[in-house]
């Protein structure tokens, strides 16, 4: 392809490099040399005491930095197995763990989540040298393997590709690691102890990596199998959210995030400073999913980050996280919105049950749950029938009042005990409790035309029928003092006609998390941030 | 699937209401009332004249709040043509034009982009009263018709539906728009006279709305045909990008959007009050595409905002955009992933052209412009060869400079009618004009690893091979006089062995505008930021 598009290619000459450019040169001829040192080293120092017969076989690669294009066709790890037997094959991948005794050299090398045990034994193909070169390269670096693929006759349990090692020819390193590292995949690969088993006697108790610090060398966390099936998850949940809206005539929208005014009242927004002024982070993109729907875009969706200046050290808050955001047109009542939303969300558990199950599987291993269960059609349970639930169950509790996190959790107990599902909508909050925009009951004004979504007990959406009307928003501001001249604009998109429409915003890290049955939401954010942590 | 989920629908009974609830209530009902005035005032002076026979049959629903559950099968209006013709249908859409005539009244509905005509004539169904209700709704109010499709022998040149209108048995108002609008649909619909028409003799030249007036009102302005297509247009770019990225093992990631320090040094960053702190929003999320490439996911995108708090009142920059960016690991050479880049770019414009055409003609009624035009495999230029041919049409540049803006466009032109293409990508950037974690050229200290991507004349994409060595990325970060303590986390991911990698970031605004060829990227963004402009 490139000699086709590329402009002459003609050699430049002899040209005049200025003495920056000398030094620059030199600064990294210095480096490539010191990144091909241990191999070097290992080379010379050889040849002082026999000849290396294996030289050309081993060493580093130096810095990659584009000198020259080759092509190895390299083999993923994923595929070396007894199909590809006796083949010889180029492999990349890291060095999981390494243990060398006299002779020979076990190296399990591990790509994504993939792993499989290369065996070299010294002999006239493999020198001493190249024995003591390879036995010295730290865990986590990055080789290049030339081998062939051994049938073997006792599975490798501790490796992915049981059925198979590599006999390797050659091995270069590409990127080399510290040799300490401050925490071992292996550690943070392990399931935490129960509670039986730290109070048992048991003396050799293994290292578990602490929540803060996997997240402070979140790059060698994120390389555990868990990790990378977490990650996965959540890009499913993402794409499936995507395409059955899509399905379903939806368009995708993007919302500014910078904001004039705060769009929930003032507190818990982020200021920023802007220009000579200043500005805040929205915390929901509500405003402009709803001005799309004035705008006659009828259903929209929107992923991106939601901010919230909440100083909440919990296992579930964070001030950033990512919003699945909908808004759809209804014709007369918003349940036919709310319906959408949770067969939505089904339809998303389904898919991720039937796409991700080794995923799923994985994260299991180290985090273990019950696997997340739903009904369809959804459960969609009254406001004034869960309070009704909650006191049959001696929690005293006010008609009107909005649910504490600990009574969200205990409905959920109740709610799966009675209807075995970990999902469900409440609908129909009492008035009092939502945002000013939120349209009340046509029949009960206690009540409102909002719902909230759980999953597992804990809160993943909230959402309602907004208020379409331009004069009863703005009477509904000032009951719930909103300074009316900083939503001028968005009370403005209601006089022109205006759909009445629902819709709800969705936290993707809570619905990683509790679909996974994991502890923390920082588990599912790849670089959370909350009110401590802003690294990396 | 209600009465299978719900709890318990037994009446609830007669409840007391608190004075506040009353009121609400009261309130409400006012509301309702006065909602429904315009047709309930109608009806009332009817009767004192004549009996209204029509009286069922129009009118105002009042505020759609959800009161009762009604299920009426709307016909879409695409969906009003002549193999429908004869049935009754309801439809429900706005009013794009009405005029009226003493015993009949024409109104033209609009759904989105689609447009058909409504006839109604007095007679023995249709009252005097009713056509005078019809008569007075204001444009842009929405309304329920319930109509007979009737084929028309004349082609209705009006409307999208030409060979149909429907003959009106009943209106119903959903939501009415004020009277007065601050635009009008089709002046914002309208093509922008060229040079020529301005300068003709003509009277009539009809009203273009400017691009402030547009902005103010953007949610009518949205509801153009052309904003319609750009949006859809958009969606199926960030819907392209995605898919042929998954189809290339990619993996979604999300990137934080608050941050410690900087990412690219400290000019043109906004500032955010954290707590007791500060913080920044990410200019882009580079570095934690890298940490995702150090952590093994090989292969990345994210779709999101990036923040430039750059004073630039440009038809072209925004102080928040939406990023399409990916990062990849290669074996060798960069080529590798500059070229997966180029093709990603090259097959989104294939299937937008495929997909999109109504679209893409859409906004070339009201923005005329060439049709995108690039090539296969996509062109690739050396940096001294664009220097080389800027200097053979009298473009006095030095080899290590920049290209400013008017260049770039220079240079787009002398592509264009050297190679045929609006598609190119310019290679091997001078170091000195890219950020610290540039790859500097293997071969030429004076030149990088680095890229750029164009489209008709101006840049979309800036991309390179990052640096994957910790103690070479140190050294070039002190060249650059960065602050190391504010970047220790992204240092210390390449630590622990990181593969060779280079990426880029696309503006999503910037490739909907040049695709198809408008004049100023605020067109391309649902609500445009830019130093001046924080609202709606």
């Amino acid at each position: 392809m490139l000699d086709q598009v590329t402009m002459a290619d003609a050699p430049e000459g002899e040209k005049q490099l200025s003495k920056k450019e000398l030094n620059k040169l030199a600064r990294k001829a210095k480096k490539d040399e010191k990144a091909a040192e241990k191999g070097g080293n290992q080379q010379q120092s050889a040849t002082m005491d026999q000849e290396d017969y294996s030289k050309d076989f081993y060493g580093s690669y130096g810095l990659v930095n584009s000198k020259e294009k080759k092509e190895l066709n390299f083999l993923r790890v994923r595929e070396v197995n007894v199909a590809n037997a006796t083949k010889d094959i180029w492999v990349r991948g890291r060095v999981h763990t390494i243990r060398s005794k006299g002779k020979n050299c076990f190296i399990v090398l591990r790509q994504g989540v993939y792993t499989v045990q290369i065996a070299m034994f010294m002999n006239d193909k493999i020198s001493k040298q190249m024995l003591k070169f390879v036995s010295s390269i730290s865990k986590e670096s990055i080789i290049d393997v030339f081998a062939t693929i051994n049938k073997v006759e006792t599975p490798i349990e501790s490796c992915t590709q049981k059925d198979v090692e590599l006999l390797a020819q050659r091995v270069f390193v590409v990127s080399s690691s510290a040799p300490k590292l401050p925490l071992q995949i292996e550690d943070a690969s392990r399931r935490a102890p129960t509670d039986e088993e730290k109070n048992s006697e048991q003396e050799n108790q293994l290292a578990v990596v602490n929540l803060d610090t996997r997240l402070d060398n979140r790059v060698l966390d994120l390389r555990t199998t868990t990790s990378h099936a977490i990650f996965r998850i959540q890009a499913g949940i993402c794409n499936q959210f995507r395409n059955i809206l899509d399905a379903r005539g939806f368009v995708e929208i993007m919302a500014p995030k910078i904001i004039s005014a705060p769009s929930e009242g003032g507190a818990n927004v982020f200021e920023v400073s802007y220009f000579k002024g200043s500005a805040y982070l929205a915390q929901s993109p509500q405003l402009y999913k709803q001005m799309a729907i004035a705008g006659d875009f009828e259903k929209v969706y929107t992923i991106g980050p939601v901010f919230r200046a909440e100083d909440s050290n919990t296992h579930r808050h964070m001030t950033e996280f990512v919003g699945l955001d909908l808004e759809m047109a209804f014709n007369f009542h918003y349940h036919e919105v709310m319906e959408t939303i949770a067969q939505v969300l089904t339809q998303l558990f389904k898919g991720l049950q039937q796409n991700y199950q080794d995923e799923i599987s994985a994260v299991g291993n180290q985090y273990p749950a019950e696997p997340f269960q739903f009904c369809e059609p959804p459960l969609i349970l009254k406001y004034p029938d869960a309070i009704a639930l909650l006191r049959e169950h001696k929690v005293e509790i006010g008609d009107e009042e909005d649910l504490s996190t600990p009574v969200e959790k205990f409905l959920g107990k109740l709610v799966k005990e009675k209807y075995h599902t970990d999902f469900y909508v409440l609908d129909k909050f009492p008035l009092a409790v939502r945002p000013f925009y939120t349209m009340p009951d046509a029949h009960d004004g206690r009540y409102s035309n909002s719902y909230d979504m759980f999953m597992r007990g804990e809160e993943i959406l909230s959402g309602a029928q907004r208020i379409h009307d331009a004069d009863m928003l703005v009477e509904r501001a000032k009951h719930h003092q909103v300074d009316l001249a900083k939503i001028q604009s968005y009370i403005d998109a209601f006089k022109y006609g205006c759909p009445p429409h629902a819709g709800g915003g969705i936290g993707l890290e809570r619905v990683t998390m509790l679909f996974l049955g994991l502890h923390n939401i920082r588990l599912a954010s790849l670089f959370p941030r909350d009110p401590k942590r802003l690294t990396p």
